[in-house]
């Protein structure tokens, strides 16, 4: 079957971004990569749009259209993805399998979320509805309680450390700093994050991903068109799963067995194993949940995940460096970009412009939307 | 290429569903086209649903997985689309993509809308959301107002007159008696329109869809697991289209661009013309849609839609159906489901087993988001 490659990327810095609208964020990143992918706008046939919540965030709904015509694309498809923080890898998937689909040649896949403009008990309110309403919610767990239980779990099944958590967060905001669109680009260190405020116990305020604004873009195209391109990033493998949506009815507080699923899809449609993988980029919106993702991929032993961390190994120069970028932690976390500034990053890593560059042959993105309930897996090769 | 078959057709009821809740509607409409389409539902490797607001309405996003999940199908991947009242048919159409990539090969595509927990009013805002948040909706210019704008300019420059948009909801009013599944069985007449509340001068009451719950869901499959089943309805092109959002962007308004484009698509996919298509499912959310749609479509001259009607063109047993279902203005227009609604009625038409039986060979679905900045196009054939 023929090949999907990425040929070109842009994005906007994630923070707050309190002069620019919705639709605005999403025009400047999707310019970008189309300026970035050397090939005239009009070829562009179809458009994705992943965004978690913008009725709530904004009161705007079928913002697909808009962006499209905006960004110079009228009369050309375009279509919102969500689900919820993995509604931007769900639009480069829907992209990947529109190309391949043989219906598309050149498709504009973007994630845009703009966040900031509501208040911070609003926003926690809007962020709750990827979670249920019905079970979670309602009874006042929003994000940093629910993940708080998949820690305070980890650690007294696994004896994974509060220490262990925060060296996830000191490692990605060690990596935003040479991050020019990263949000918090702030050295902290280990007892920076262990006195930050408490949040939910035994999460503190420095293992939580910021609210941010942002968008980001990338250019997928047919083998063909992308053969044109003078750096294409071939996009591997790209696998969904998803699980029940509250905690409750899992099996294991533990594990994201939506992770491990679309993992094992990844390396089964990529005809590739761990070994090969070189670079990570993971789905961090609590430090819990990097270390999470080491495990229910594979990366690390279950229950080993807080020591890998403690061992350097996932370091930029370690021996799997994971979150180059800064991660969600650090590079900031504007919900449906961030699937699309994994896939950004793991195309400069392999085009080797990256700003912590890792020299990767292979780079594995993992986004995950509410706690677990969607998780997508994607893999890039040159 | 391979083709894309629908194997499968479930739907709830349309109406005012007080005593069930999204996920309840949207799982009783998958169960029933699971099993309407005879395979097991483990064969089904991925699910899409159309959904525009249970943001706004209900408070959930993130609705795709809770769906799978209460379907049976955890672990699948489970996405939503959203293209305002257009989210139904652009769910098919990613089904559609996702069977042709070769990825899949068997997909469920729902859509699904709760409004009705919500005030009158409420549900007016939030529909408005479809519409320009800082052009249109800020000023007033609801959904009705928007209509009435295009209505007013069509009866002005055509000579259209208020009794012909009456027809149309005559008609479908007429065609929803013998459906079961509709929100609105009830006969009126054209007096009956024309004495009903002006809503948005010159719409009345009953130009109006209904504020409608429901869910409707397909079974769409590949070649290879379709020749299996017993009456395979082929979809033989799936084409979208978008437009500016706001009515002031546009060239003209008394036709919709992204109709036209979507349906020269269409029937370039299909290798078919106008007149090989003899049932049209039309989105007439308000009476002058669907006027609009026969122009746009190319099955009246341009201004002569109104005409047409009046002279029974479009009424079952007339040239062209249209509607037999009683399209969104009387089976009821829950917004993300409508678009899989209509591709069910195209699949019972060419089965044979439709309410109002109209022995079509090929069957046209016209699907439409806010006013015109979203439109998709079906074509279905034995």
């Amino acid at each position: 079957m023929s090949r999907v490659a990425i040929i070109g990327c842009g994005m906007t810095s994630f923070g707050q971004q309190w002069d620019k609208g919705l639709v605005d964020l999403a025009v400047a990143a999707s310019l970008r990569a189309m300026q970035d992918a050397g090939t005239e706008s009009r070829i562009v046939d179809a458009v994705y749009c992943g965004n978690m919540s913008s009725g709530m965030f904004t009161g705007q709904e079928h913002i697909s259209s808009m962006i499209a015509d905006a960004a110079g694309l009228r009369m050309v498809p375009s279509t919102r993805v969500e689900a919820a923080c993995a509604s931007g890898a769900v639009a480069l998937r829907q992209a990947f399998l529109a190309v391949k689909s043989g219906l598309h040649g050149c498709v504009l896949a973007l994630g845009v979320e703009k966040m900031t403009d509501v208040s911070s008990t609003m926003s926690t309110r809007i962020l709750s509805a990827a979670s249920s309403q019905d079970y979670e919610a309602s009874i006042g767990a929003t994000f940093p309680g629910l993940y708080a239980m998949l820690a305070r779990k980890h650690m007294d099944r696994y004896n994974t450390k509060e220490e262990q958590l925060a060296m996830v967060a000191v490692k990605n905001h060690d990596n935003a700093l040479a991050n020019p669109y990263a949000h918090l680009r702030k050295k902290i260190s280990v007892d920076d994050v262990m006195q930050s405020q408490r949040i939910a116990d035994p999460l503190k305020l420095l293992d939580c991903a910021p609210v941010s604004d942002g968008a980001a873009a990338v250019i997928v195209a047919s083998e063909k068109i992308a053969g044109k391109a003078d750096t294409p990033v071939w996009i591997e493998a790209s696998a969904q799963s998803s699980d029940s949506i509250s905690l409750h009815h899992r099996e294991d507080l533990t594990t994201f067995k939506a992770s491990a699923c679309a993992a094992r899809e990844a390396f089964r449609q990529a005809r590739t194993g761990l070994n090969e993988i070189d670079c990570l980029e993971l789905h961090d919106c609590f430090t819990i949940a990097e270390i999470l993702a080491l495990e229910d991929l594979g990366f690390a032993e279950k229950g080993s995940g807080g020591k890998m961390v403690e061992e350097g190994l996932t370091h930029v120069g370690g021996k799997i460096p994971a979150n180059p970028s800064g991660g969600l932690k650090a590079k900031g976390h504007p919900i449906g970009a961030s699937g699309i500034a994994q896939a950004i990053e793991a195309t400069w890593q392999l085009r080797g412009t990256a700003a912590n560059n890792t020299s990767p042959s292979k780079v594995l993105t993992h986004n995950v939307g509410g706690s677990g309930a969607t998780a997508v897996v994607h893999i890039f090769g040159r």
